[in-house]
């Protein structure tokens, strides 16, 4: 008897009649002698309409308040799914996010999580109930309500599976799973079987469909994931801890798994600054006290003493980060300030990539021969990253996809 | 400094500009020195649109899933209001009936309230906040969410004000007061200054527009209420102890407050029973444990050792009654079950009535002159019942009205 977590997204659970269709599959997984826990996320567009009726009242909802609000949309969808379970002769138990022991610090909007007390699951699993927990939100010490930021019932579901030891999460979303590309923009992109947990955080930090956050946890914890559609019934991808191993010896393997692109992007370049120890800190540190994340950072040699620094940053956080990095670039006396809008990435993605040569020679060629045009370059252990113009990505992401021959199965 | 519970029902916080103008009434208490906790119901029709949700996904949605459903209509109310009054520039925060500490059993769908620990509460207030409480919901000892019936946001707010030793309650509604009648169907009916706590209570459990369970703890607290219009600037009914007192010796009063009426009344007889001692109870008791209330009891004088029982009960329970008792009457050996449908009650209510020769014969004679059938009678210390045919309930009203001078100011 296995112990599974099962996540559903929001367009699982869009109407009755989708959650019906989810009640249904959680009984197939009872009926198969397995223990489900089921996180739902608030239904269809819900903590859209929550948001926007928030803005009706307020120019600016506080923090706290908004988080309570949004907070009823997963548990309106998680006693939903609970009834439809009831109607089909399981026991059932919602529990909201209080409930379930989700403890959060009170960073509102983007709470961390500090521990799953899972005593009150577990006491529902072995009194054979299926639990169905509000996915997105937590408690702070003074039972306050908290949510974890967008896309985080993904967290929620791994958080609790790694509490109760669950064998595996299983995430139900509308995609059938992880993809070698984005299929709107490479026609022959090919579903994966299995992925590794690195390899699937590059590719979710660049757009694919699981939050980041989610998969370092299961990663920390080694809580297996399988991305899978709610709609179709055909095997998904699994992300697991095997798929990033080492091929044997004398195996020849494709090392690069999918090529992952970015299409908002936004490059900042400050030219002429004096190149002294800390000149990149006290030029950065102001843009994650204003939380502004920055991705890719490069810094030119240096030339007569000074030295130029790039940056890029979500196209959403542009317009903020170029007017904190102007005022420091003065007071720093900087040269100038360049932005550069209308940028994205495309990366190729692939565990130990970096240890066998050749791959990013490949890429950078494949760009070439296409014309495109590279503005900036970074690599991981597993990822090579190239910034281009945003209108050239998806020409950039077939040429790659074609490149590393991605559409031939594993 | 006083401190004020004000209750705001589903009409006056139906919408983003309604909840602008409910938190505009909060502020202009708060400017006037008063300290403020608001507490409110769903806004519009929500509660009822979640209950068409539950029904769309299961035909017997379970009652501990549904409170955990309707709640969350509240919730969003009360944090949509803590931030409209953050946007005033007011400190406000919102508390769930679980975060403002009403503590109930665990009677889903009806729960009682067994306490309120009003530290939370207390605390907000001392640090300057005015409290926005989700009305209708409490919580268990074990942290699963109740609801305390239909209309019971009054209840909620008259055990805060209760437990926090609050200066008053106001209730704001989509009426302006208490009437002598309802205004649809006595045109001359006239609003009341004041009214006592049990005046009141008959009233409400007559249909006029407050919750009866909040009257009875109004009056064991000592807890005045005004009810008002949300809409419209005008002075409402008090109802209050005060208001139950004798007149002076000497002063003449009018002791009838108000023509009330329930148009949804069916009766129940029983005839030809064996009378001998608990008949009665063995015939009632069975609805009891059905949660079905019975209301007029009348029991005829025995006739060749057989007794008639006849009773009242709402409309809506008239078919599960009826099930009920003819299985009863068929053990108990009685000699028929006779339903009639289509009942209303019409009752003048007043304090201290019935000290007062006359009134009863005057109720009488007037609906005789109107020629109504009388089918059942019972009387109360301040209230004299009469059910009458559904179709001629106005008419009856309208003539008690007149016969008593109700339209006649205090």
């Amino acid at each position: 008897m296995a112990t599974i977590v099962q996540k559903y997204g929001g367009t699982s659970v869009a109407d009755a009649e989708k959650i019906k269709n989810v009640a249904g599959r959680i009984a197939s997984a009872c009926h198969g002698g397995d223990r489900v826990v089921a996180v739902v996320s608030a239904m269809g567009d819900t903590t859209d309409r929550l948001i926007e009726l928030a803005g009706e009242v307020s120019s600016t909802p506080e923090s706290r308040e908004l988080d309570a609000l949004l907070s009823t949309g997963e548990q309106m969808s998680c006693t939903l799914v609970a009834m439809a379970l009831k109607s089909l002769g399981l026991d059932a138990v919602s529990l909201s996010g209080a409930q379930a022991g989700i403890r959060t610090d009170s960073r509102y909007g983007k709470a961390r999580i500090a521990a799953v007390e899972a005593g009150r699951i577990q006491g529902e699993l072995e009194g054979g109930r299926v639990v169905v927990v509000a996915g997105f939100q937590g408690i702070t010490e003074d039972m306050d309500v908290t949510t974890l930021g967008r896309g985080a019932s993904d967290l929620s579901a791994v958080a609790i599976a790694a509490a109760i030891g669950a064998d595996r999460c299983e995430v139900y979303t509308d995609v059938e799973g992880i993809y070698t590309a984005d299929p709107r923009h490479v026609p022959n992109a090919r579903k994966l079987k299995e992925v590794g947990y690195e390899e699937m955080l590059e590719m979710a930090s660049l757009g694919a469909k699981m939050q980041p956050r989610s998969i370092e946890l299961a990663m920390q914890y080694h809580v297996p994931i399988m991305v899978a559609s709610s709609f179709v019934d055909a095997p998904g991808t699994l992300i697991h801890k095997g798929a990033d191993m080492e091929p044997r010896v004398g195996e020849i393997r494709n090392r690069a798994r999918a090529v992952a692109t970015d299409r908002n992007v936004a490059k900042i370049t400050v030219t002429g600054m004096v190149d002294r120890p800390g000149i990149s800190a006290s030029l950065l540190e102001p843009l994650t006290d204003a939380d502004i994340s920055v991705d890719i950072v490069v810094q030119n040699a240096s030339v007569r003493d000074t030295t130029d620094l790039a940056f890029t940053v979500s196209g959403d956080d542009a317009d903020r980060a170029f007017e904190v990095v102007r005022t420091v670039a003065y007071l720093i006396g900087a040269n100038d300030v360049i932005r550069t809008d209308n940028l994205a990435k495309v990366s190729v993605v692939g565990a130990a990539m970096q240890n066998t040569p050749g791959y990013a020679s490949r890429m950078f060629r494949a760009l070439a021969d296409e014309g495109i045009n590279i503005e900036m370059i970074t690599t991981s252990e597993i990822r090579i990253t190239c910034v281009v113009d945003a209108d050239r990505v998806s020409q950039a992401a077939r040429a790659l996809h074609m490149t590393f021959g991605l559409e031939k199965p594993d």
